[in-house]
């Protein structure tokens, strides 16, 4: 494919889909021809890749004809609609939604853990949700090392992991704020401004959302630990850029914080921050930007010889969406 | 003491000391003369108590005779300095700061928890730090049904629990921001304002801070149990006022969310919150101003029976701090 490949990116004028044209820029993504697509309102539009204006298309078979790899970031009913066509249309697809990251034919894959899954896709290879990224990333070398027993996953996430609303919606509020006027909740159903909402995506009866249950399920097959206990809690903090977990782990051996720091440094796409007493450690504000997850917190169980803490921290655009999506499409790409 | 009580609250500019005032009118605590101390600087100026003005008066053992409660709420280093000094005038301190909590004749009391402890005082009575007591709240009620074998706790604590210059501090970077002008930390070591900081007081050797120290031997000397497993996490969050904690437990026996709900429904000072299918739960906004913690996200281990998780949230200001020491007043006073 050295003449390169036909691209499509449907949802392209979204936060994601913004973000997928900026990544396979960066990265050199051998593209000969792009096509980009949105729902309806955004036809005639027109966005930015590599200098040049790309109009806005409309999603119809047609428009798919010749269509190499094409990124899906429009949401879960719209992939759900659109994606079996495309791939009818003859382009391998790696989607970014909900739809397909359960099913069994379906690789869901984070390339530095699980690239050879990619090889088995039929049409549709799916990108993990944001938050599963960031937390599996320091997961797979620990569990290489000591075998993972379980996982406690605290998170912090930033409004734009809902997207271009959320990232309106904090702006919004703090901006009436400063100005003395009330904050009125649109996009959420609370206020995020200066608040916390233990809440993302709907609740099932037993009392997780579904953002949990994402991370808990997409781990268990990303990890090929189908078993793995994994106890989750996902919370909505006032932070633009960049999902933070906080993450205990026991695992069948002793790893010991040493170690850890070493295998973390070790494993590709993480980056170790981790000196506190110089004040060092992963924060929002200096992760957004950047593809590598950075861990750091690094610290033994205070009871538990064969438990560790840690925090670590992902541009959830990046690497938790974008950056993983066109690893992806590189794996296909390379064969 | 029908005719009421001498009382000092020393450190009475400051944000605790503050609501230290204001706990004491709303509690109707039997108050029949009120001095007020702040160091050097604020000396001169004067605070506001049942609609009259208070003097603040420079912190020298004469000032203290005839004192019967003192409240200090100055930091740990003034009230290494001076409780011993208003101890010997005569007076009974409750004291909020870090200097005496773990003193082993000193009782660290939560009245709800352990209000028999506050019996066996020699002049001084420890409150337990803000984010020690929120999370004990709930702990104790499920200890007493089902015997706690291990905990891990990861906390979203507000600016406010780092006094006035900590709210300053998140409104001076917030307007800043909205003015387009670039977040400068003063008060914090990095910015606090659309960021999250995984760093309270300063780092032991072991990679915890002095505040996860607190969380865990504070809620074991409350809670009487020497040996509780504790994993605590503590991070900043551009919230103003009320800490939240995402709370694990395992006990010895099942409790299931079910009974937990009862059990902490039912203790008093605690208030549950759990409706998540109507969008209720607990948050900063709602819980600020209230006495009350609230608990909510009360849900099953995935895959432990005995396990237990939820997310308690309380006004570390009131309970936290002022209205929990008052009510510890309220014991001594009472017999």
């Amino acid at each position: 494919m050295a003449s390169g490949v036909t691209v499509a990116v449907v949802g392209a004028t979204g936060a994601a889909g913004q973000m997928t044209l900026r990544i396979l820029e960066e990265r050199k993504f051998p593209v000969r021809e792009l096509r980009c697509f949105a729902s309806e309102r955004s036809v005639g539009k027109s966005v930015s890749f590599r200098g040049e204006s790309v109009p806005v298309r409309r999603i119809e078979a047609e428009a798919f004809k010749g269509v190499e790899i094409a990124f899906c970031s429009a949401g879960s009913a719209q992939s759900r609609e659109h994606v079996p066509m495309i791939v009818k249309a003859g382009a391998v697809v790696v989607d970014k939604s909900n739809a397909f990251r359960m099913a069994p034919d379906v690789p869901l894959v984070v390339p530095e853990i699980n690239a050879h899954a990619a090889r088995r896709h039929r049409g549709i290879l799916a990108s993990p949700n944001c938050t599963t990224i960031v937390a599996v990333m320091p997961l797979k070398p620990l569990h290489d090392a000591g075998r993972l027993r379980r996982v406690v996953a605290t998170s912090f996430q930033a409004v734009s992991g809902a997207g271009v609303n959320g990232i309106d919606e904090l702006r919004r509020q703090t901006q009436a704020w400063a100005r003395g006027e009330a904050i009125v909740p649109r996009h959420f159903q609370h206020p995020i401004a200066f608040n916390l909402i233990p809440h993302i995506d709907a609740f099932a009866p037993d009392g997780y959302t579904g953002e949990e249950w994402k991370l808990v399920n997409e781990a268990r097959k990303i990890l090929e630990l189908p078993e793995l206990r994994i106890a989750p809690t996902t919370v909505r903090v006032p932070v633009f850029t960049c999902h933070s977990i906080a993450v205990g782990v026991e695992t069948e051996t002793r790893i010991g914080a040493a170690h850890a720091r070493e295998i973390l440094a070790r494993f590709p796409g993480l980056r170790v921050c981790d000196d506190p007493a110089a004040g060092r450690y992963p924060m929002p504000v200096d992760v957004e930007g950047q593809d590598d997850c950075v861990v750091g917190r690094i610290r033994e169980d205070l009871a538990d010889p064969n438990g560790l803490h840690f925090w670590v921290v992902g541009d959830q655009l990046r690497k938790g969406a974008a950056t993983n999506a066109v690893q992806i499409a590189e794996l296909v790409v390379n064969g």
